[in-house]
């Protein structure tokens, strides 16, 4: 077996117990590199902290970039690698340190802990996104249908709430746009209570919106877990 | 094949070249004039700007005019068109620029993009919508009963909440119908936290008719999407 | 076919014409009692409008009171009527115009709306009630543990958030009862906005709780909506 | 039969009268006592009130102290009963009293109402869990699965919408960290209002991540649903 043979091995494979440890150091500066990214946000951090960090951010990004050159090096084919998506996703970790371009894409690495679920017990997880895949196919007809139900929903809503309460709240409902927030907050009963209707029309409208929006908004959610379910019976 | 023919491919069906592009070309058109509808409403627009969405507005009459025109020509059944659910929605669309009538029913216009299920993979869609008709047709009785007990449910709630809180809220609880719009903002979970009990009782009251109520309200959605679900199996 | 039994006919069957009507005007007025009930209760009426309401109310306890006795006489269990769902409900309509308790128990009226289902289609509909029934006969253990497993939950969240947050906001978290309310407020995700923690502890602890109890709370109704669907299976 | 197959048969068992007496008096002991501790973080308590329920928690304590002994005296596997669930939780309910530790673990006791499924109808409840525990097999790679996807969806949404609205809102949006607060709020459409989007950009971005996210967090509860189903299907 050559080096690269081995080196592929370590890398890639995580059947060995080299590529097991690998995958855990990769994963676990993943996380430190999350930590010390949430950090650095926190406001009125000594300058001794900040220093810290920029040391930690360093030596990550070194890190990650030996690992993107290991993987480039073992990949059979280079250019598929690239643009690939953990390929991508593995440049873009270390893309901020290297070119300092302002947009900050570090909290992207996150991403990068999907590949977890290629360590632990491959087989099983791989076959679990298969059938998340095939459940998905399986209801795509509906969920289209759905999600355009859902959008144009929204958008009466929100043209119907704004002529009821622009006159009322010209400050709140500003605009068609913002109504449309209103209708976003509103059918996904998240109401956060910043933009509400005041006005005995638009309560009635609203009412009634949700009596027809919720049964349209909410039952994507079920034909997903319902197409699973199927597409496990399929699979046995 | 006369020229009435040629011409009815390209209004109504979506199978030619020809056909694809004219369904393409309104629902760019469609698009466009939600979001110049949706601008119009912003505040401080520049009057160059209202100029201009009027003149865009006008193009937009004139062209969803000489849309329903040439519908109207190639109709078999010139009346059934004129009284379906697309022709009604077609008609109003083109109305406010034609009659000004003070309501603008130009959102309606967005309704007009469900003809968009036509254009893309006909056969499929249309088995979806039928399926979606089928689930409804199965769990019909249901989910009226549910409508029902629900519908009572929120009326009860709203008379029991106002007894508990009109004495320590007079002016937020201050009549059974500002007690049913707390009910519809509670039992849909929205919670905006205009309107909310803080009497011991109240609170009480509430725990107890959310436990209720939840397993009521949200068993509907659960049911159109096992019902779908079901419809699906009897389609295969 | 003696007086009573035709009496019966009208007054307990919908199969016949006159039985119909019968319910319908029956209906009719619960409707009207609903409506004029909640309209008494807005702030500001003008005295001749309460009048008015008075006369309204007055005539509708008659009427409930003749349907009363009407149902007591052609009932051929006499004792087993007046303790009936609909005996008791039907008496409580009548006993606040009879008796002026002080407390208002006219709202109940909007129960007897539930005799509709008698009225439109019965067998369908008591076969949905039964189905209904046989689903929570189906999925009675696991609605219980999950029932007894969210009251545990929601006591234990409360106690947790107590101690985080009454330090912190001791007006707002002031006893464990309080904490409840907002356990039930959160976990329902209802989420008013007049109860939430504010310490880095609190909300820690209120993300973690929220992560496993919205999977144990949301449980239930998605029971519920399967077990319906399996009731439908078995009654096929 | 001995005086301790005497004892085993009321303290363990719960199949003869005096078993089931015995459950009883320490179930309500257990309700007393919770409703005891929750009366005393009631502010503006009167010292007698004070005294009295430190009177009725000292007997608490002595009877669940009995309780103990009694359990540890019958167990027939000593050190296996002191360190299983329902022992541990048993230990830790007299702790607080004998040891004044300053932490109150007494809210834990709640947990020992989870025994009451072995007194009523125990073989029925036993299956109920079994099945439930098998649902949880059945689906949890698709758990697991969705889990971490939720966790990366909402590190992914608190980084972004740290980025729209730290500039407009820096005491609200002061950190990820409070950003994370905000995601777990948003996702789990509790939405209190105390902390959500101003900048057009962070609305934007929110609704986006509401569709994408809504469908990715309630699912598992969907998933949990149809396992229970699935794994009852199964036991028959």
């Amino acid at each position: 077996m050559s080096a690269r043979d081995l080196l592929r091995q370590i890398v890639e494979d995580s059947d060995t117990k080299a590529g097991r440890l690998f995958d855990l150091v990769v994963q676990t500066l993943i996380v430190l590199s999350i930590v010390s990214f949430s950090i650095e946000t926190m406001p009125r951090l000594p300058t001794s902290m900040h220093m810290w960090l920029e040391h930690v951010e360093q030596a990550l990004v070194t890190a990650f970039a030996v690992e993107y050159v290991l993987r480039f090096a073992v990949a059979r084919r280079k250019l598929r690698f690239v643009f690939s998506f953990f390929g991508l996703i593995d440049l873009v970790s270390i893309l901020p340190g290297l070119l300092a371009l302002g947009i900050d894409l570090r909290s992207l690495r996150a991403l990068r802990l999907l590949r977890l679920f290629r360590t632990l017990k491959l087989v099983r997880y791989n076959r679990a996104i298969a059938r998340f895949h095939r459940a998905i196919g399986l209801a795509r007809e509906e969920i289209v249908l759905f999600l355009c139900a859902t959008s144009i929903l929204l958008y009466l809503s929100a043209v119907g709430i704004y002529f009821f309460e622009h006159d009322a709240q010209p400050e709140v409902f500003a605009s068609v746009f913002h109504s449309f927030w209103w209708a976003v907050v509103t059918f996904t009963t998240v109401g956060y209570g910043d933009i509400y209707p005041v006005t005995a029309g638009g309560r009635v409208f609203t009412s009634i919106m949700l009596f027809v929006g919720l049964g349209i908004v909410s039952v994507p959610a079920g034909l997903v877990a319902s197409a699973l379910s199927k597409a496990r019976d399929l699979d046995e």
